[in-house]
């Protein structure tokens, strides 16, 4: 599905933090969703990432995840600068636990949302892109509720293993 | 537009959220967007949460926009029901400003997300509404930039009126 | 006494949560109260987690013990399904250090009450389930004043101890 | 019933934490549960306390609930001294919201448990006694289901008054 | 001195900052620095704040003063356009008490530093570029110093007011 | 008393601490130790506060009780120029009730102690500048085991009336 | 010194506080300051606490360095039942970091007040310790002032160090 | 550069803090801007400290940056006795991960400010001391720039890795 056009855009801070964003990719490729991976800062190089937030929507991309640390404002700055929806990843790094940057991502002022998923929740982020995707493509309607059978299916499954051997 | 089918669910957690919830419902009225509201919670009526979250897909419901305060489980509840995106909105309410309400909005594990706003953020939970539903309706997007522009010509404005009058 | 019927239910969210939840297990079997673990989810599998819960007192359970981490919906809940006292462990996972559960978990609305213990506090959930048993079962009762005078004795053998044999 | 024997023993640590306290009162009147009030210090009158929490299972105490603010010691106190369950309900008072009561009452080492619940939530506290209870008096557990029937009816009520009544 | 061209340019995010930022403009004045005011925002205005950061130093502005609220970018994102020193001043507004504001102004990458005074610290803000200043200016290292001589002399004089008539 | 020598001095960091800190002086009184009160400043008379605080065990005060808020740093400033004990009073001032100064006040690093009491917790600090005298004055212990006794008493006295008058 | 008798006693919850405890006990040593160490446990042996407290001044005790973890009431617990200065010392245990032990610890309410130090400060409450002795020992005025000039010469020591050889 | 006379000096409260202390040091020795390095202590060598300060003006210093943890109170023992510009780092030791020692330097009193960086965020403030010179010295602000430039080009070309090589 790589070689389809994008329609996620995945943004992260900094290079540092792919370990934890590429949950998000991985996740979107499980789902059949095509995503394309980009660097940005919105202190570093805040000239590119409005030019890229602006370009979004044009280029087809119909949900960006954006994922940032410390006074994280990288998912704000590009919900500056479009009006699709923006999912924000909340990274822990530095010492406060990933607290600054939930702050940073989730308190915006009305009018400039960020969707903001837990810290350091990528993966999740994923999945509500394909929740906002879903509004117009029923396949994916599918492929969530499928994944969601699954890991049903497997949460009892353990659930009656632990039963039939319990501990200690 | 009230009389049009509703696009945008939003729910509650008690009947004293209403003052909070209802910036989500003014919002969407100026986007032109077709709503509901409902009170429900995901403790003292589960079934009816349950049933409400499973229906809306099928019912025409495109966002679902939830409010809970204290161990706020709304959002999460209803995620756990539907595929469909689910906003949470914190609310403050009992003795932790909202903070307990954000932690139990926002931290939700892997596979069932829900788009978090700022705490007592329910206008910010309807543009992101707009945000997700402008990716198939062109007119939504539009209305949105003219939001936009309009709040910004307004910020100008009284910019300039201080830079001319500064103070004190 | 685990081939007793269980009178004591201990949940938890996720197989990851077996290391903490197992230590409520250890105290009750050396309290000899008989239990039986199971692995559900408030938000993977909804369902099965309001008919367990529902199912509970006409199976003979008479604590409900449940463990969640970060958002931690687990024990509300099952509260909103049964009237049986709930005992909530919020469990340290995610980013938080256990916080965001502990306020998922304590925080509850009027009418729906989780008896929350401490942050992983599983083998403190497992006395509390003992010290509610003990209301109509005095070996309990003695069970837990037994285990008490042990802890104690110990605790004045170990600082005799180090009385006679002062630091450093 | 306040004539009839107490079953649940209400205490707290200062005449000024009755406004919040009493809300325990009155729901476990209207569950018609005996009960009786007191006030008690784990630091101003620390022998009291014990000989109090020492004699409650003797003279019929099955449930103690226990609210005190700050560093709220009374709940760990009484605990200390009775195997019966003590529910603790942290109180705002202070400079700090009720956190400082609730990691205090909450954070309990292993063997000593005190069933927490929200900071002021001192209804909260009676319904968990209420749930304790009815593990031997089915005639509370009806009591329960009927209080959640109609709160659930109210609620159902309110959600159809703002579905035809759409705001704003 | 407002008619000398101004070489501190204040900026808040919103006019409802006024009544904190106004501080720091009387500061200035009594500290005799020619100073402006203005209102930008980091994500309803964006490019004008880019615009207005790009062009600071070449208009003989050689401070910044920037006051934000909640996920406060402001701040953040007029230093990621100049490399003039930007101090930030964190406001409390929404419900967290400015620590969302402080964290979002304080926790900056590597690269794009935010000098970062007390929540509401305006009047801080104004005396930190006083002191900026007065590398390259003497008469406000003056003014700096005479400042600080009369409000010791006053402290001094008020302790020993309540040395001579103690309390209560 | 007043005209004895002081052996206890208060001191505060600003005029408008009086109103919290002049409790310190009414528990003195009562408990009839003689006290001095003056302000100071950590930061805004610096050299004044290591003046007072290195002459006074000279002058005859055996313990210092200082109050402050936000970046309480007076404590550890009078403890860093005496090896007399301090007690530090953190003041809630600012905006964050009070924690900048607890941590302020009680974090200290190693060699240079301060008694840190609760967050405006004045009253208990004159207390345990009592305590402290009382390894050398038997009257204050006495002074100190009366006042207990009779807030005992009082303790007492009231949860008789409300057992005898219960609630609601 | 250890043949003397004690005049401080330093008492701890759990034998697993000794690696942090002993280094009060180190630093008293040093200081030529005669203690003892206990075990006890405000909940597994309350009255084993109260009665070590009580006797504490009888026995020639004149501070009491009380450190525990989590809802840490021991120190106050020992405070409750002497008139003695009573130190507390916050003990990182659990999973909050020592904030749950430093708020149970500090927030102590009027009357019975708790000497706190920094989470895990032991040494720091040995040299308050030693602070609160020197009002009638002059020789340990003298300690503690020998100590802190040899501090300081270190101190200036390394800093010139680094000045001849600066980083990096 | 390091045989020019020092601009900037760099102080940090122990000599453990030099890991993170030398990361600015490193900082301006790229930027071309001579500095020296300092031990000294708010509460052990308040005296060398205040003399310290007094000092550094005369001395040629421009910019003072200072580094501490816990009860930070360096930067703002510091800034009471200068009016240069004064930087604080809090860093992160003791158990609280750089909390208390953000508050305890970024929340001065008015009228003695401290130009607070991130939690450990020594390079920032060496970048901010550089911003502070840049108003007098063209040749600081074109080294800002060109950095900022590299910077940004390493980033962009990180992003287009990331783009022709997309992950997992």
């Amino acid at each position: 599905m790589k070689d389809n056009s994008p329609i996620v855009s995945i943004v992260m801070g900094s290079e540092s933090d792919i370990p934890v964003m590429k949950k998000a990719a991985e996740v979107l490729k499980e789902m059949g969703v095509a995503y394309e991976m980009r660097i940005s800062s919105a202190h570093r190089c805040p000239d590119e990432t409005a030019l890229y937030a602006r370009g979004a929507r044009g280029r087809g991309i119909e949900v960006i995840i954006a994922g940032a640390g410390m006074a994280a404002h990288l998912a704000g700055a590009v919900a500056a600068h479009t009006t699709l929806p923006v999912i924000g990843v909340p990274l822990k790094s530095g010492e406060l636990n990933g607290v600054d940057a939930l702050y940073s991502t989730v308190q915006m002022p009305p009018g400039i949302p960020v969707a903001t998923v837990a810290i350091n929740g990528a993966a999740n982020a994923a999945y509500l892109a394909c929740s906002v995707l879903s509004i117009k493509r029923p396949e994916i309607t599918t492929a969530l509720e499928d994944k969601r059978q699954k890991t049903k299916a497997k949460l009892i499954e353990r659930s009656e293993a632990i039963q039939n051997d319990p501990l200690p």
